[in-house]
């Protein structure tokens, strides 16, 4: 059974409805005002329980509320407020987000209507009966979420009912059409815009960073903006951030790219593809993630970027994501699948995602590493290294001028030479430097191998664990140092990793689940855990 | 793909970790200050951006917080506040029902942790999978839920995922059971406690109001509370708190219950199956309501309030929850499946769900029909009466010293001669009664048929939604009386119903919806839609 709701009382405004007798909007009005809560991704609006105009609760238990003034309108979840001092009666109050989002002065006079259910919803339960949908229904859900009509649930209900029966290649595909749509899309004029993303889930792992510099140094356009972690130790955005502004108005973006062919900023501000944002608020809270989901949100945002040409990373291993090889092709093939109904060139590559990639997990940590393969400094990590130029040598014959198989020699001469180097300065001076200091935080601690042998495995994800426990991104000192990676040979009471934090209680609760589970196998050299290739 | 999140980072409790080095609470604590704001149904706390103790930011990204005083603690989501007069950077805000929860004083201190994601979500991915769940994950669902440990949108999955695939009889009984368990559960010194269940979806149909009496007065035991409203115009608790109390504490109900065998309360605060009122919280505004979800729902309900013999009411009709025999059948199998499973002595009764039941929709109206009903006056409501004799009836019958076939007549005896009525004013005085006065409200207007004929179909949905603009259940004196019913002959331009409301708006939205469709269709004897019976 699966049936509208019985929830739907508009005041002022249907946008179905022929509105005859519509009660003059001054019957009706309250003065705005700013509430200082931060409601973080969510509107909310607060009413005083004595509130003549407007009866409070038969609103609030509705749930979501349309605030009207001059032919804009916003929707925000209702509060009630027994509190004079935060609202009066005469007012409504707007959490920091919704009234940033009505974008008016205080004091102003509004209205407030109760908000119909979004029409889109219909769709959804259409989807949660297991039918399959169409762009026009997915333009029309990423529309709601994108003007904030979908509540927290609602788009949990969206994103199990999408990930239970699964999208099929076509839905998929639809859905990324449609949340590109639903925002901004920047073009560029250049023949080739190339872009690469990581699908996540291995720490470390901060090739962008050197990716960039090498693209860019060979003069392909590469407008990188990254995200902030949510959920694991550091994004690349984090990572940059130790560096560089990457907080930058579009404006200034402009300019950092028109002088360097390329960017390594915050893609937070720009609104490209603004209900994927939306829906990973939802979706990593909430633990689930879906391939047709992941595809759509990747594919969307580099569209709405403006790429042409995009290499996707595929780490594969026992604790990556992708875990086992089939899984790791049958994403590729929906990759290929979706690329090529947009129009985009794109090539999927699957590494190696047994462990960590470099030395750091945490912001100042993998700043290091990245500075230290850039300077081409001997105790630079070798297989972040070895990463960053496999994948640049692939992005590097996207170019028609580049013969294939040459892009691997062609990334590793612009890296030896020290023109990667300049260009990562140039990049970090044109967006504003933040200085060179990669001091860790003061609070250290080793854990050491149990026994003596080789190691076997490193666990990705208990690694992630420790490092965010004692502060990582937050803290952006704090995180872990490997000191042995997989294969190497480590004697009993010899150092694993260190542990870095800035304050007691995040050393403590790190220091505790590294005692209880280290996140290390160490073996027999013969039970050291294969790459991928031979999975 | 389904993965754990990894946002797990306490600071001061884990369950299954040993703690060894836990910092001493005095580092990090705050002081309890409540926040006069009304955050309906979900906790909400309030901490100061330049809180020097805790990471505000940090803390917020991670959506829940575990408020922790003297061995107890409560589950909230955390807004940041930057205003001093909300809160103060050395305190923790607790909106209304979080303090409530948490119930110590002002000015106490409390410490703050980031919550671990519920344990049971790892079973709700399991489910999203599409894996069977045993009783186990669902106790353990159920208690995280009553613990306020799920935020809405992991209970909008939960719902989802087990309305996707559907939950299989043997999970529907384990959820009624896990439900049952996580909350109180009366019990009674009675051989039968008898109750009755109506599965809703028709406007008007106050039927338990006048059951109630008839059985009281025959002598079974029937402790009978009711909800109010929310996506209807009115819920038995509605209609009921117009003549007397209904919102009684478990004392005062007892004592209802001893001196004239039953009550008819609101069920609110009896805190019976507390995880279903938490999901109904959910289910209602996202409208999606399952068979499994709702024959647990009502199932465990009734068991917690300590039923031992209930009938189930499940109209069908066009415009019914269930609109095929074939789908009422189904059901009732399921009720039947789930009540022997549980020992539960069940019966189901599929009733004529054409049209609403009874002439008033809204609070004081259909108190006017129930009261009619009881006082036997020629006007009163017929259908309202069958119907009420038919179920009663079937409930009398429970009583093995009742022969089969005679619960009707006795049921009519029982109403004709009086006695449900004097059973009725017993009651009401003994919950506190609040006066018999019916008028409805002031502003009122006439819908009127427009053509000549016989009333064919009346819409449950069209008349329940222009009752609720008109008001109801928020504004008691407004609602819609029905002055012709299905298979009444009408003349062009003659009343069909009256619209009443207490204010302007309400009463232009209602007046428009029903001018764009008045819910009811005019033609010709032969097109009267049939009762179920005849499908």
């Amino acid at each position: 059974m699966v049936y509208g709701p019985l929830i739907a009382k508009p005041w002022f405004i249907r946008n179905n409805l022929s509105m005859t007798n519509t009660p003059s909007q001054n019957e009706a009005q309250l003065k705005l005002r700013r509430v200082a809560i931060d409601t973080y991704h969510e509107n909310v609006a607060y009413l005083n329980r004595k509130c003549r105009l407007y009866q409070a609760e038969g609103f609030q238990a509705l749930s979501k509320v349309m605030v009207l003034a001059n032919g804009l309108r916003i929707f925000a979840v209702l509060n009630i407020v027994d509190d004079d001092n935060i609202v009066m009666p005469d007012e409504l109050g707007l959490a920091e987000q919704a009234f940033e989002q009505l974008n008016m002065e205080e004091g102003k006079h509004i209205c407030i209507a109760h908000a119909e259910p979004p029409d889109s919803m219909e769709a959804v339960r259409r989807k949660i009966a297991g039918e399959r949908l169409e762009l026009i229904d997915f333009r029309a859900i990423t529309r709601d979420i994108v003007e904030n009509r979908y509540s927290k649930m609602e788009m949990a209900a969206f994103l199990v009912a999408s990930m239970h029966t699964g999208l099929d290649r076509e839905e998929i595909y639809s859905l990324t059409q449609a949340m590109t749509e639903t925002g901004e899309q920047l073009k560029w004029h250049a023949p080739q815009v190339v872009d690469k993303h990581c699908i996540g889930g291995i720490p470390g792992n901060r090739t962008s960073m050197l990716i960039v510099p090498i693209i860019a140094s060979h003069g392909l356009l590469m407008p990188k903006t990254s995200s902030r972690a949510i959920t694991s130790p550091s994004g690349t955005a984090d990572t940059m951030a130790i560096l560089a502004e990457v907080d930058l108005s579009p404006e200034r973006m402009q300019k950092v790219i028109e002088k360097n062919g390329a960017c390594l900023t915050w893609g937070g501000k720009a609104r490209l593809a603004p209900a994927d944002d939306i829906l990973i608020s939802v979706e990593r809270p909430l633990g689930i993630d879906s391939e047709g989901q992941m595809v759509a949100s990747i594919l969307s945002k580099k569209l709405a970027a403006g790429a042409t040409h995009l290499l996707i990373d595929i780490p594969l291993g026992p604790t990556a994501k992708v875990r086992h090889m089939q899984e790791a092709l049958h994403l590729r093939k929906l990759f290929e699948y979706v690329g090529d109904r947009l129009g985009l060139h794109l090539e999927v590559i699957i590494t190696d995602g047994r462990q960590p990639i470099g030395r750091g997990i945490g912001p100042i940590l993998e700043a290091r590493d990245v500075m230290q393969v850039l300077e081409n400094l001997p105790e630079a990590p070798d297989d972040l290294r070895q990463k960053t130029l496999q994948l640049a040598g692939r992005i590097l014959e996207f170019d028609p001028d580049v013969r294939g198989g040459q892009g691997y020699a062609l990334a590793r001469d612009i890296l030896e030479s020290g023109r990667a180097l300049q260009k990562m300065h140039d990049i970090i001076t044109s967006q504003g430097s933040r200085g060179f200091d990669f001091s860790p935080a003061p609070l250290t601690i080793d854990i050491l191998a149990n026994k003596t042998g080789v190691v076997t495995t490193i666990n990705n994800y208990q690694l992630a664990r420790i490092a965010r426990m004692a502060g990582a991104p937050m803290a952006k000192r704090a995180g872990v140092d490997l000191l042995k990676k997989i294969g190497d040979e480590v004697e009993k009471g010899a150092p694993l990793y260190r542990i870095y934090a800035e304050f007691p209680a995040d050393f403590n609760f790190s220091h505790n689940l590294a005692s209880i589970d280290d996140g290390y196998s160490i073996g027999r050299v013969e039970d050291v855990t294969k790459a991928h290739m031979e999975f």
